[in-house]
C-alpha cells in the first residue's frame, strides 16, 4: 500500500514539501491542502507588485495548481481549511465550500505559516486598515492604490514588511508615515545600524515617529491614527505591519507541543509530539544556531530548506534540519540592510559576552569608478572570537559580505578565519583586503590586544576629566565637523607632536572609520600613553546622532 | 638596538609589509627599495587607465612616496635598484641614480613580484610591442593611445591582462584581436564556462584567434604577426600578455631554494631558506589549499595577506600562511567570470578522481525585474563531497556566490554543507534557494545516489545505439532548437507517454538547464528504465558548441 500524505499549506513550505516528496516517491498519494485561492505564490514579492516594480500579477504564481498537479500529481485542494486533526484515526478535517469532510493520513504535514499580528486596538475593524500576506490581501490593495490611489498612508510597525510597503507606496507617490512603538526600526539591527536605514527613508521623504504606540484608530472616512503620545496622524489608508504569529491553532488544538515561543514544537527531524505529524515554516521554533535557544524566524530560506527535509524524512530517510540563523536583507530604496546570526539586544537579553567592531569598506576598490561605503559590525565571542553574529548597511555589495558572513557564522568560523579568506578581487568587485578580510583584521587586532577599543555610547559613562578626545583626522576633515571638546592632532603628524599630549589621562582617539585611530593608538601605546581607539570612528558618531 | 628590516619592493607586498610592521613595532628601522618611481600604486587598475574609465591618473597610487613616509616612518627609496644579497653579512647592493651602495640588514624581505613573460619570437624587440605591469608602461601606453589612437590591437595571449586590456583598447574604439595559443582562453576556467566568456567577447566585436601560436613579428612601421597556422595579422600596437614569471633572479643568485614552479621558496611562516630572509606575494611559491602542491597564484589578495603575516614574523609573532586557492574574478564587458580552487583541468593533471554538476540559476528572484541566469559549476570528491573548485559565469551576482564558494573551498566544505546554508533573501538580492544551494542540492542528489548524471561531452564515447536522447523541454522551447536524434516527450506529460519509450536502452535526458531532466529522471528510474540527465542541459550544450 503506498503511503497516503497530507499536507495543509500550498506555499513555500507545503509546496517544497509536496514536490520533494514527489520526487523521491512516485508511489506515496499526497494531497494538499490550501485555504486560500493559491498555491506556490510569491509571498516576498508582494509589496513590489503593489507598486507596479513588479508588473504582472501572475509573476507572484510561481507554480499554479494546474501546472504543479501536471508535474508532480499531487492531488492540490484549493479553498480547503483543514480545521482540526483527528490524531487518534489519524485523520483530518476538511472545510471547503461549506462542506466538511475527513481524510486519512499515514503522515501530515504542517505548513500553515504565519498570520500578522492584530493588536487589539480601538477601532481596528474599521475599514482602510490592511495587512499583507496572500493574493487575496494583495488584490485588495492593489485595487485600492489604483483606483483610490490614497493620498496618505500610516503604516503601523518599522519591520521588513513595513519598510518595504512604505518604499513601494511612496513610489506611487502617496505620503508615508511609519509608526514604530520601539526606540528604533528594523529589529535584527542593532540600533546605530538602523538609524542609517531610517535617515535613507527620511531622506526619501518617509516620516518616521518611534517610541510611539497607537491608542486608537478614529475619525469618519479618512482614518486619525492617535497615538499614546498625544499625536494623530491622519491617513486615507493604514497597514499594520507589527510582525507575524505562528498559526499554531490547529497543532494547538490537536494537543501537538507547542514551544515557549508559541511555535509548533519540533524534533531535529523536523517531526512534532506526534511521530506521524511533521511540521514547518514559519509556524514552528526552531534552533538558534548561535545561541541554541527555540527562536522564530519566519523568512523563506528555511521554510523550503525544511520542505526538503520533511520530504526526506517521509521518505524514510533520517535528515536533520539543525537550525536556523535569520540571515535577511532588506532593500530600502537604494540602500541595502542585512543581518545575520545574533545582534547585540539578543546577547545582551541572554548575558552572553561579546565583544564588536566595527569598519567602514568601499564596496569595491576606491580607485574603480562607482565605490561606495558600507558598515560592517561583526560580533563575536571575546573569546576565542567565534562569530555570534554581523551587521551590514550600504549600498552596492552589502549582499555578498553578508553571505559570506553568513557562511562564516554558520560554520561557527571565528574572526581569525576571516582574515584569511581569500575572497576574488579585480577593482569592479571588491578590495585586494575585502571588507570581510577588514573585519577579521580589526576584531583579531582587538581580541590579540593589539588596540584597545571603545564604543561611542561608552563615552556616557566616563568622567569628563579622566580622559581627552583626541581627533586625529586632517584640517579639512576637522572643518567639516567634530566632537565638541575633542583636541586635534592629525595622525601624520602625532609622532612630532607628542609632547602636546597628557601622559596621566586616558586618550580617547578617534578619526573618520577607526583606521587611522588604530594606527594613532600604535604610535601613542608604543610611546608609552594610556589610548583607546573609537571603533568605527566619526562615521559611527554621526549615524547613533543622526 | 632596533631592528633594521630591509623590503625589496614597494607594491603590495613591500608596502604592505612596511605598513603593517611599523604598526607593530615603532622602533624599527624600514628602508623600502623600489627600483621603480612608484610605491603602492594600483597595478590591477592599470588596464582601466587606458581606457579612461579611471580618469585620474593620481587614483593609481593608493599611495605615495611622501605620504607613506610620513605615516609610517619608512625611509623609500625611489629608483633604487636591489642588486645582490650578501647573506654572509647580511648585506643587500643596490644601485640608484648610478651608484652602488651595501646597506646592511637583521631582516630582509623580498616582495620583487612577477614579470611579464617574453616569448623569444623573431621580431619581439621591435616598437610597438608592449607589456603592463607598472606605472612606467602604463604612461607609456596611454600617451600612445591618447596620442596615436591605434586602430588595430593585437593581444597575445588571453589571460586576465589579455582580456582586460581586449576590453579597454575595444573602449577607446580600436580593433582588437586576441591570439592564443591553447585552445581556450581564461586559463583558470575550464573549456566549457572559458566558451561563455570567447562568445561574449565576439559579441563585443573582438576576434578570438584560438589553438596558434605566434611565428614572428615582421612588417615595417605597422607590425605584422604571423601565426604558426601562417595567417598574418595586422597591428598598430601589440600586448604581450602571455603570463607572468617570479621574479628569482635576485634570490637564485643569493642561492636561495627555488622551487620547482620557479618562485621563491618559502615555509609556512614565509620564511626563504635563509632564515634571515622573507618572501612573499607573486615571486614566490605557495601551497595550493586544495591539492596541497606547490603553485605560483600572482594575485594582489593573498600578497596583501601575506604581507601582514611577514609583518608578523619579524616582529616576533609565530603566524603561518596556509596556502592559496586562486579566487580570481573577471569583468568582460557585461559579464563576469570567477572562478576558485581547482579546475578540471588541474585535477585531470594530477590524477585526482572528481565529480561535477552544472546548475544555471537566476541572479535573483526571477518574478523581480532584471534577473539573469549564471552558470555554476561546481567540482568537488565523489567520495565525500569535499568542494575541490567553483566557477561561476553570469552577469549580477556572480562575485557574491564565488566568495561564497571560496569561503567553502578554504574551509574544506562539502556540497552537504552549501544545501544548508542560510543565505540573505529578499526578492532583490537573490532566491529563498540561492544559486549557492541550488548547486549543493544537485551535487548532494548525484552522491546520494538519487539522479545519475552525464556530462554532454561523454556523449562522444557512447555507442549511437545503446541509448536514446530525450529532450523534456515544452513544445516551443522545442522549436528554438534542439539536439539532432532525440525524442521529444515534454516532462509535464511524461508518465502518460511512458510506454513510448525503450525499457532496453539507456534514455539520456535533457531540458534547459537540468532541472526537468532531474525530475524526469525520478520518473523514469521509479518506473524501471535505465536512465541519466544531462548535467546543465541544453545550456551547456550550447556554450560548448557556439
Ligand atoms: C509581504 C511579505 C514579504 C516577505 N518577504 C520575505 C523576504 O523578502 N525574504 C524572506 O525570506 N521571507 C519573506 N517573507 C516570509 C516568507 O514568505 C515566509 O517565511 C514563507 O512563505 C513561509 O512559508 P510557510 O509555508 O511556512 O507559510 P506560507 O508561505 O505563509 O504558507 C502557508 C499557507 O498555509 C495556508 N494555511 C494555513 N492554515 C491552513 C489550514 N488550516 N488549512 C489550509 N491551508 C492553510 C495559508 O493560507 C498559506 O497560504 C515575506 C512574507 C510576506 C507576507
Ligand atoms: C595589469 C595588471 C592587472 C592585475 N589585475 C589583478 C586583479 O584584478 N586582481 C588581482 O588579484 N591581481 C591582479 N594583478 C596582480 C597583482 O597586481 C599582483 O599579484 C600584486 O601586485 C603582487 O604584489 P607583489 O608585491 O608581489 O609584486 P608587485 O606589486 O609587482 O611589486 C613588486 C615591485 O618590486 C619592484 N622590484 C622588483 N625587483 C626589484 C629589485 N631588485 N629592487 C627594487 N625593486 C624591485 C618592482 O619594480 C615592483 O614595483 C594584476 C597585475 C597587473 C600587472
Ligand atoms: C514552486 C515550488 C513548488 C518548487 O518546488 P521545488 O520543485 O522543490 O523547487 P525548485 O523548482 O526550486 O527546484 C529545486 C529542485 O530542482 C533541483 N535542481 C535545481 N536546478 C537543477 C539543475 N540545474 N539540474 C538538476 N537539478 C536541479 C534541485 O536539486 C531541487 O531538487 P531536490 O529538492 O529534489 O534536490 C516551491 O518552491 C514554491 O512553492 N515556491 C513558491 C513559494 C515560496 O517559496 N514563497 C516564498 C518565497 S517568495
Ligand atoms: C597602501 C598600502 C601600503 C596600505 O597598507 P596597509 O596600511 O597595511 O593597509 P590598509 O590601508 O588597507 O589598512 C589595513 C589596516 O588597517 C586596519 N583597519 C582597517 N579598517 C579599520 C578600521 N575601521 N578600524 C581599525 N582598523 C582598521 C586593518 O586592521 C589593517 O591593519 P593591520 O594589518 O595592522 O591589521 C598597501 O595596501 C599598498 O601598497 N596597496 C597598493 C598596492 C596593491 O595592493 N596593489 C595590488 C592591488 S591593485
Amino acid at each position: 500500500m503506498p503511503k497516503k500524505v497530507l499536507i495543509v499549506g500550498g506555499v513555500a513550505g507545503g509546496a517544497g514539501t509536496a514536490a520533494r516528496l514527489r520526487r523521491l516517491d512516485e508511489t506515496v498519494e499526497i494531497i494538499m491542502f490550501e485555504r486560500g485561492g493559491y498555491i506556490s505564490f510569491a509571498n516576498c514579492g508582494l509589496p513590489y507588485y503593489i507598486s507596479g516594480v513588479i508588473n504582472e500579477r501572475d509573476k507572484l504564481l510561481v507554480q499554479t495548481e494546474e501546472a504543479m498537479e501536471e508535474r508532480f500529481s499531487i492531488d492540490i485542494r484549493l479553498h480547503s481549511e483543514v480545521t482540526a486533526i483527528h490524531r487518534d484515526t489519524r485523520e483530518v478535517e476538511v472545510v471547503s465550500s461549506g462542506q466538511t469532510y475527513r481524510e486519512s493520513y499515514d503522515y501530515l504535514v504542517l505548513s500553515p505559516g504565519a498570520s500578522p499580528i492584530i493588536p487589539s486596538i480601538p477601532g481596528i475593524n474599521r475599514e482602510g486598515i490592511y495587512t499583507l500576506r496572500n493574493m487575496a490581501d494583495v488584490d485588495q490593495l492593489k485595487a485600492l492604490v489604483t483606483e483610490k490611489k490614497p493620498r496618505r498612508a500610516v503604516i503601523i510597525g518599522g519591520g521588513y514588511i513595513g519598510i518595504e510597503m512604505a518604499e513601494n507606496l511612496k513610489h506611487l507617490g502617496t505620503d508615508v508615515t511609519i509608526v514604530e512603538a520601539a526606540g528604533q526600526i528594523m529589529g535584527p539591527l542593532d540600533v546605530e545600524m538602523a538609524r542609517v536605514v531610517e535617515k535613507t527613508l527620511m531622506d526619501k521623504g518617509i516620516e518616521i515617529i518611534l517610541n510611539d504606540g497607537v491608542k486608537s484608530f478614529d475619525g469618519q472616512g479618512n482614518i486619525e491614527v492617535a497615538l499614546s503620545s498625544g499625536r494623530k496622524v491622519e491617513a486615507d489608508i493604514v497597514l499594520l505591519a507589527v510582525g507575524v504569529k505562528p498559526e499554531n491553532r490547529l497543532a494547538r488544538n490537536a494537543g501537538l507541543a507547542i514551544g515557549e515561543r508559541g511555535g509548533i514544537k519540533v524534533d531535529d527531524c523536523l517531526r512534532t509530539s506526534d511521530p506521524y505529524i511533521y511540521a514547518l515554516g514559519d509556524a514552528i521554533e526552531v534552533k538558534d544556531i548561535v545561541n541554541g535557544q527555540p527562536a522564530l524566524i519566519p523568512l523563506a530560506g528555511p521554510a523550503n530548506k525544511q520542505a526538503r527535509i520533511v520530504a526526506d524524512n517521509i521518505a524514510g530517510r533520517k535528515v536533520e534540519f539543525k537550525g536556523s540563523q535569520g540571515t535577511s536583507i532588506i532593500k530600502v530604496f537604494d540602500l541595502t540592510a542585512a543581518a545575520t546570526g545574533n545582534n547585540e539586544k539578543m546577547l545582551q537579553l541572554k548575558g552572553t559576552p561579546y565583544a564588536k567592531s566595527y569598519t567602514i569598506s568601499p564596496s569595491h576598490a576606491a580607485y574603480y569608478p562607482g565605490a561606495i561605503p558600507m558598515i560592517v559590525k561583526i560580533i563575536f565571542s571575546p573569546e576565542g572570537g567565534t562569530l555570534f553574529g554581523a551587521q551590514i548597511v550600504g549600498k552596492d555589495g552589502v549582499d555578498k559580505r553578508i553571505d559570506v558572513l553568513a557562511t562564516a557564522v554558520r560554520m561557527g568560523l571565528t574572526v581569525y578565519d576571516l582574515e584569511e579568506l581569500e575572497l576574488a578581487y579585480a577593482p569592479p568587485y571588491s578590495s585586494a583586503k575585502d571588507p570581510v578580510n577588514m573585519a577579521g583584521f580589526t576584531a583579531a587586532n582587538i581580541l590579540k590586544g593589539d588596540v584597545r577599543v571603545m564604543h561611542w555610547e561608552e563615552l556616557d559613562n566616563l568622567l569628563e576629566d579622566s580622559y581627552i578626545l583626541l581627533d586625529v583626522r586632517t584640517d579639512k576633515e576637522r572643518q567639516q565637523g567634530y566632537v565638541e571638546g575633542s583636541v586635534h592632532i592629525p595622525v601624520d603628524s602625532l609622532r612630532k607632536r607628542l609632547n602636546e599630549l597628557p601622559r596621566d589621562k586616558r586618550i580617547i582617539i578617534y578619526c573618520k572609520i577607526g583606521l587611522r585611530g588604530y594606527i594613532a593608538y600604535r604610535i601613542l601605546v608604543q610611546n608609552g600613553f594610556d589610548a583607546v581607539n573609537l571603533s568605527g570612528g566619526y562615521d559611527i558618531y554621526q549615524a547613533l546622532l543622526y
